[in-house]
């Protein structure tokens, strides 16, 4: 998708933009081949544009006190609003529903990221209705689920990459997407597949909101959507969620299982001591996370590390390297090269 | 719950009872301590007992023909009829639904299995209103779901046993279910966690199914679960789902997260090459079993088989007590006392 052709929409993150549980809107604001963010809404850090809050952000993003503010400012009509909240649980932001039935009013459509659908609720689809614009719940799981079949078990093409982690909110999707367009500069055939609603409203062209899918399903809802992504494609690179030694590990086993990924490329922050969310678990365990991708029979093919903190990941790089025999990169340092060289040489045939 | 204290119900299993997609209506005819099964309901095998069907039936169940000759036929008015056609993906049968409709109209609830929800059903709603009987949809999840909290990380009491296994079919629910029986025998306070539908109709106090249960929350209900089932136990037993390298382990990490088990028993089946239901995928690998669940911070306290195919299962007996140091039994065969040994020699104090 061009530039031009992005949709445009608001994003709405009280209280939360460039904080954890804003992680949805954080994304959209850093990078979206699909949407174009006109503004976001979080009215604790009114005037203030994004980049002052993620210094990692290059698009030019104002952030509004409210929808108001933001309706006056923008040159472009929005087509949607995006609840960018994502707090643990998933709770829609039901202390903000008058504004959304306000920008209903207005219309423009939700895009709703939310565990909660909007389309259960008859005082939403009552609006959505009258105003002609579109309720979509991201979590929804399709009406129809798919049951786990084998279809990719041996299959050898087109290979397929898995990007997991050690934990949660630790860079694999960033470092997924960086990979695709890496793959796709060299002119290799790269389909994404997301995973969660963030990669789907980013990078979305094939997805599937993985922790909403009911157990029963998982693996198939990931078989299903890798399969159709694997059309016209050299290389489907699959987004991870959580890891699998982890508290929410049963996204990883459904990718695992359902992708049947040929390499996995781990996401790794080497001073992070505490899971995101979940101090009672033992920490990120890089040992124990590439055990388990071999006992689910496949091979961790690169390491990619998070430079949180301000973390020298460069001592890290030789050392992980020499102890695991795989390459090591930090792909927002150094870009994704050396793990398009990696797939090439272990998928040369 | 005394024989007596049971609830009369007819079981639906058309075309299927005896056979792996019956296996609901097979494990309630074998046993159930919370339902009185007053017959089974399959055209094909009208006029036969469930004990020429299944040989390890020792309750006497008639199968008729159909929801007529069944109610002629019975003494005792049930109050539910159970849907026990349980096939992969879990359709509602819904051939069948004019006899469903019909047993609500002539009084009786349905307690139905399905993944399908039967309270989101127009015609169903309206038909149990008006004839003041329950629906219950067993797979409907929580309408506040649980999000998984860490709060059993590190706790010692009570004691957590999580009989997971090789593959789904195989024996787990009946193993778990001899354990909790021979614990309580022996008066040692047993709670049971049920985690799919069979079990929790057949033993019902504790229970999720997790199959049912949003990715998201699929560990935070077994937390919850097991959580609740802690109160005044000395032992909690979890019944496993699937194993964990399965198309379905997705389910087995989830409850290896939530229940955090001291202790893991596997069930096996020596002699059985394909996954059931997926061939396509390696078979049953208990070596890969132990590791697994090693490497998720837990310890394989002893290996259960099933005798399935008239294998004998004495010399595996010997050889896997060998090979992997734990006691190993036929819990049909032998009974669980060797587990309960087991379990006293693992956490005496």
């Amino acid at each position: 998708m061009s530039k031009e052709d992005r949709i445009p929409v608001l994003v709405f993150c009280e209280g939360q933009f460039g904080k954890i549980d804003g992680k949805t809107a954080n994304g959209l604001a850093r990078y979206s081949s699909k949407y174009e963010i006109l503004g976001i809404i979080d009215s604790t850090q009114e005037g203030k544009e994004a980049k002052d809050v993620l210094n990692d952000v290059t698009n030019y993003i104002l952030i509004f006190k409210n929808l108001d503010d933001a309706l006056d400012a923008v040159s472009v009509k929005p087509m949607y609003i995006i609840n960018g909240v994502a707090p643990d649980g998933g709770k829609f932001p039901f202390d903000a529903k008058d504004m959304f039935l306000d920008a209903m009013q207005r219309g423009m459509g939700i895009i709703n990221t939310a565990h909660d659908f909007l389309s259960n609720i008859p005082e939403f689809v009552e609006k959505s209705r009258r105003n002609n614009v579109e309720l979509i719940d991201l979590r929804k799981p399709p009406a129809k689920p798919h049951f786990i079949q084998g279809t990719l078990v041996g299959k050898n093409k087109p290979i397929r990459i898995f990007i997991s982690g050690t934990d949660c909110a630790i860079g694999k999707r960033t470092t997924a997407i960086e990979l695709v367009h890496a793959l796709r500069q060299e002119e290799i055939q790269t389909n994404f597949v997301a995973t969660g609603q963030t990669g789907i409203l980013q990078e979305g062209d094939y997805g599937v909101v993985l922790d909403a899918i009911p157990g029963d399903f998982m693996s198939g809802e990931v078989e299903h959507t890798v399969v159709e992504a694997s059309c016209n494609a050299d290389v489907v690179v699959i987004e991870g969620q959580a890891g699998i030694h982890h508290p929410l590990g049963n996204h990883g086993v459904a990718i695992l299982m359902g992708a049947q990924p040929h390499g996995v490329i781990i996401q790794h922050a080497p001073t992070r001591e505490k899971l995101d969310g979940f101090p009672q678990f033992e920490g990120p365990n890089l040992k124990k996370e590439i055990k388990l991708v071999e006992l689910f029979d496949s091979k961790v093919i690169a390491i990619t590390l998070n430079h949180e903190g301000g973390t020298d990941v460069d001592t890290y790089i030789q050392e992980y390297e020499r102890m695991y025999g795989v390459p090591v990169c930090d792909v927002l340092v150094q870009g994704a090269v050396k793990l398009v060289d990696a797939i090439r040489k272990e998928f040369s045939e």
